[in-house]
């Protein structure tokens, strides 16, 4: 393992994440002024004045040596790079808190605000802050809001431009864990050049936040902050929100909902897909059965939950507590659209509460939670088309068994599906489930050792999932109007692992226990 | 599709069910003395001559014509067999609660009676009866009493004749799904003289029988009535007792614990082991990987259980009220090694009420519930060699991601595991975690719906892998001073397909839901 390496990069990462936590307070005082903010712009600085400096110091001590970059070395960045970054992005938070916060402040806590970066950094958007001010999320001040809200932009990015761009180019192994992801169904595949695809995705992730930044800005009628840190959270499918209501804040403006929910749909999409219709290497989008899977998904969905909403005339009440005693059947459809859009991406933005939802609508709510959206988005969660491949392979088992002469192949669009990638499906989706289970058990007997009560087994199960797949809310206690700020710390810590595993695709941080990565060879 | 030998063989069975329902009142009434149970007696004449009757014309009548059996008649045979059998196994309990039961009692539902049947059959040991009197299980006639015990003894029978006998001979297809169940990690494999080695099997069987017959009516000190009952339930790994308090009852005697985790034990070993030790096929019976992990397993959460008993002090509360305040180390591993065993061969008695144990202990005795004992046992479950392949392949992939240019074979004793083979186990163990959630997410969907109000979460949870898995008590309502007796209508027919799902390993059962099954060929 060439440790000198990992280090050196990780050194870089430190510096670019050092410098937007410089930027940040300078971009936050533009928008909403000086005043308030001070200490918080303070924490920011120092920070970010530090870590640059310990940054820079790693990038050039480890610069001489071998610059070689293997399959364990990457992972080892990889993994890396959210861990480490995490505490990185957690600091302005605790310096801030030690500093200069109300008494009883979660983020006086250094494992809350690892949580909180934790979450930001993978896209989850599952927050320790809420409740009664000063503790909720509209008294942080303005800096610590939009540098919350970056992460989660700088996250997503990260995300897109590894699974899209890097992971392909390592290789034939590389290309067999994440091709699937890298290039979807037809197996032509991105180029190797790293650098000039990530370039492009680059544009096309500015491209979007520009687009949605002045739409909320214009049409939505939000103020330049609020369009800003509500654009870094749709397209990176995070889900942070400068408002204790979430995107509930918002109901006033007819045009906020048609936004959001367009701009989290097209963050679902694999980014893959942009750069080739932005190359021209593609001519039908649709011709995608991962994306035409993901639409037909969210229809069915929308409409199952809106029908269960009729049926049984549920009154929707907001997050901001104003409730529509008579939704109707467009008012039905209108949240269960914004309801299944934001949990299939695993954004987690929140607007109706649907903690009161029919048992139906919340189960589908929280299965969908699972799948997840595109691989080569910016979404968590075990996506579509592993899930479409699971289903595959579960159909063709089953008439394997009363037809065993006929062997029918796997197909996903005009290819086949070899059998070592079908195993490695069918693993990799036991193995999230696996680490649900665990994880819901884990929560359940972390929280009952601290306080002597069972822990609420709902609470403990949607919470798993909902850092497990990047999503953020669940139900119970992490519901909507809730908030994973009562969690101890050794439950909040394995909860930030769950994040981690679930946004780098299980394998970069599962490897990191095995005993055998660690050997020299 | 041949039906006519559908028909024709489930006829038999049907005969050879209601040759047992007419013999059990004797042997009922032999040991317990016939007054007070006389209108139970009557039901299961009338309900036998009837069922002997229709059983016999339908053999008759389709005696004739083609007697192929392929692949889709023997598995509709076995799908019928159980589906089919407990209806007929259920009457004798309805015809005798509509004609002489007290109000209110479970079985004068039709529903109920099934569900308990279906337990019965499947070795569930699942029941909806209990409470006070005289809904309870001690004031259930004997002749009753001795006829569900006996469903356990003839579906484990079936069941290890089924996967040890008949399925492995059915031709290289019904190898390829049965071979882990049927000849262990070993492929020689057992012959396919079905009847030569179900003979055999038979032998095994009824010794065992015997053997804890005598031990339980001799050393335990029960009567013969309750020898005879307990030994039908476990040497099925049923669960099913006569007494409210299941083994808690005899909680005085000493022997009794030793004599029943010994047999629950052995019940969950592979039949075919036995077999092959019989005919001095196998020199050492523990060169077997499965039974290997099968017994560290079961040292592994007898010890884990214990340890967290001893650590948090608990006081063990027996089924039959009486509470051990300071059970010290020895009360600890004794009690802990009665729930290991029971949970993991699914045999489902109940003496320690684990329902008041710390969480991590309950976890634990959940978690071994979806792995149950060996293949080619009368246990249900996941079964130890399918988990222990599952982990295995875990692990390869695991490595597989940082040295792709390392392909370790995935090994069981001595043999490779093709890939088809690993691809089916994979696929297996999806379903049953899939199918575990639809049934808990179903059941609750189910009260839900009916009472309005939410079902306890791991009441449902649980519900659903203990019939699955076969087991019967879980935790919540269906607790081990629990029944099934309060779901719904719904809620009993679904888990009792779940019961039939989990025995048949799913495809027997899953097939039937497939068009193409039904498509003539």
């Amino acid at each position: 393992m060439n440790y000198a390496m990992v280090v050196n990069q990780f050194g870089l990462l430190v510096m670019l994440l050092s410098g937007f936590m410089l930027i940040a307070p300078a971009v936050a005082a533009a928008f909403r002024g000086l005043p308030g903010d001070a200490s918080a712009v303070g924490a920011m600085i120092i920070t970010g004045t530090t870590s640059l400096l310990l940054g820079s110091v790693a990038f050039l001590l480890s610069r001489k040596g071998d610059k070689f970059l293997g399959r364990k070395e990457a992972l080892l960045l990889v993994a890396t790079s959210w861990i480490g970054g995490a505490l990185v992005a957690a600091l302005p938070f605790w310096l801030w808190a030690l500093w200069d916060s109300p008494a009883g402040h979660p983020f006086r806590s250094l494992v809350h605000c690892y949580f909180e970066a934790m979450s930001g950094l993978t896209t989850t958007g599952a927050t320790v802050l809420g409740g009664e001010q000063p503790i909720d999320i509209e008294s942080l001040p303005p800096s610590l809001l939009l540098w919350r809200s970056l992460t989660h932009w700088l996250g997503g990015l990260g995300i897109v431009v590894l699974f899209v761009a890097v992971l392909p180019g390592l290789g034939v192994g590389g290309k067999r864990l994440f091709n699937i992801e890298a290039s979807g169904p037809a197996k032509e595949g991105l180029q190797p050049q790293i650098r000039e695809t990530a370039r492009w995705l680059w544009y096309i992730y500015v491209g979007l936040t520009v687009a949605e930044f002045l739409l909320l800005r214009t049409l939505g009628g939000l103020d330049s902050f609020d369009s800003l840190n509500h654009t870094f959270a749709t397209l990176s499918t995070g889900g942070f929100s400068t408002r204790n209501a979430s995107i509930g804040a918002f109901e006033g403006n007819l045009f906020v909902y048609p936004i959001i929910i367009t701009f989290m749909l097209l963050a679902g999409v694999n980014f893959g897909l942009y750069y080739k219709l932005g190359r021209g290497k593609l001519t039908n989008i649709f011709a995608d059965t991962e994306l035409r899977v993901y639409l037909g998904l969210t229809a069915l969905g929308t409409v199952l939950i809106a029908l269960t909403l009729i049926v049984n005339q549920t009154p929707i009440t907001m997050t901001d507590a104003t409730v529509h005693e008579t939704p109707g059947w467009l008012g039905a459809f209108w949240h269960s659209t914004f309801a299944t859009v934001t949990s299939l991406t695993g954004t987690g933005f929140c607007a109706p509460d649907f903690e009161n939802w029919p048992f139906l609508a919340k189960g589908l709510i929280v299965t969908i939670m699972f799948v997840g959206p595109c691989s080569g988005s910016t979404g968590g969660g075990m996506k579509v088309i592993r899930v479409w491949v699971g289903i595959k392979l579960l159909l063709a088992e089953i008439e394997h068994i009363f037809r065993p002469q006929v062997i029918r192949p796997v197909r996903l669009g005009n290819t086949t599906l070899d059998p070592e990638l079908r195993l490695g499906t069918a693993i990799y989706l036991l193995g999230v489930l696996v680490l649900f289970a665990g994880g819901a058990f884990l929560v359940m007997f972390f929280e009952q050792f601290n306080s002597q009560q069972d822990l609420d087994p709902i609470t403990a199960l949607t919470a798993s999932i909902a850092t497990l797949s990047n999503v953020g809310p669940g139900l119970g206690l992490v519901g909507p109007t809730g908030n994973y700020g009562g969690f101890t710390s050794p439950s909040l810590l394995l909860m930030s692992l769950l994040m981690a595993l679930g946004r780098l695709e299980v394998y970069a941080i599962i490897v990191l226990f095995s005993p055998t990565f660690w050997r020299r060879d």
